[in-house]
């Protein structure tokens, strides 16, 4: 099965690398990382980049697609929305982390279903007809959305169990060693401090 | 504060991305991805590259130094040993993820120190004189160690806490959301299924 990974200017790595790290382990998986242009992608803070293996034209047909976010995701991009509309009507599992579900939704792929985000960004799904959960993970039948940024761990072991079995599943969290273990419990707008909350709700 | 992020052929990527993301946010941080030769770098799968945007020479003190693992790091790459040596000679913070601690270890960083590595690498450790701990996140002194992938977030974000306050790493911990739920209580040797660790360590 092919594993597409989208990958644009201004992505978030997390995003792209919790699935990655997941479900590249899938028995018989080829991962691609997929852009307009094969060649070096910059992440959000303008450190990174990322190498796209493939272009557009390159993955017209793959088994996961794999959208990741980032803080201002070009909700416009013609020529992305384009191959993201084109993938999914052949894939598997249309999936996406953090505001990547803001993608999917401008695509025109979320109408009617449930679907998750980033906690700033869990209302604007509504504008494409999407309903909003608080999960950290949603399933709706082919499509899996992920909350912020880190949720795309999580979201990648339940469908690397759900592709190839609990037990497979478990040894890849094994592998990476998730236990997680805090050390704070602020990983939620419910759980962190009010103030620390509010910081950012007024920054957005 | 500068931050050198090493890379070299075989690195797991969320060994880097996890500390990446919890550290670069810092305020005044200038995170530099270093390895022998800037360019792209590719990882353990083969697949994804992470573009090294600085050559050891271009960072010879940075503030924190983050050395991630892959599953068989070159523990005798002198060039790397070498270059560790001297970073670490007037790092803040000297800092590894997985069996990035066998690189510090090798480098003769570790000698009398508690670490912490992969679970599957833990006891290599001692080859280096260091003394190995079952914890997630070990502190000794400037020198911090996680265990395996997934791990460097914690120990990012327990350092983001040192060095600029809890409020400050909490709002890092909710920016990446990250308020774990994992779908199966796995990570670790002792909570996994017996068959799926004993899988692992015959094939280790």
């Amino acid at each position: 099965m092919q594993i597409a990974i989208l990958l644009y200017e201004g992505f978030t790595a997390l995003d792209a690398i919790g699935p990655y790290q997941t479900l590249s382990p899938l028995p018989d998986a080829e991962t691609v990382f997929v852009a307009e242009r094969p060649g070096p992608v910059r992440d959000d803070n303008g450190t990174l980049t990322m190498g796209a293996t493939a272009s557009y034209a390159d993955v017209p047909a793959p088994g996961i697609v794999v959208v990741p976010g980032g803080p201002e995701p070009d909700l416009e991009n013609g020529p992305l929305l384009e191959w993201l509309r084109a993938a999914d009507a052949t894939s598997v599992w249309t999936v996406s982390v953090c505001t990547g579900s803001l993608l999917l939704g401008a695509a025109g792929l979320l109408r009617g279903r449930r679907a998750t985000s980033h906690w700033l960004a869990l209302d604007q799904l509504r504008t494409f007809g999407a309903e909003p959960t608080g999960e950290r993970v949603v399933f709706d039948e082919k499509y899996v959305t992920a909350a912020g940024v880190s949720s795309g761990i999580d979201m990648g072991l339940a469908l690397a169990g759900r592709i190839a079995g609990d037990a497979f599943a478990q040894g890849v969290q094994l592998m990476i060693e998730y236990d997680p273990v805090p050390p704070y419990d602020a990983g939620s707008p419910e759980k962190a401090p009010a103030e620390v909350v509010r910081k950012f709700r007024q920054a957005g």
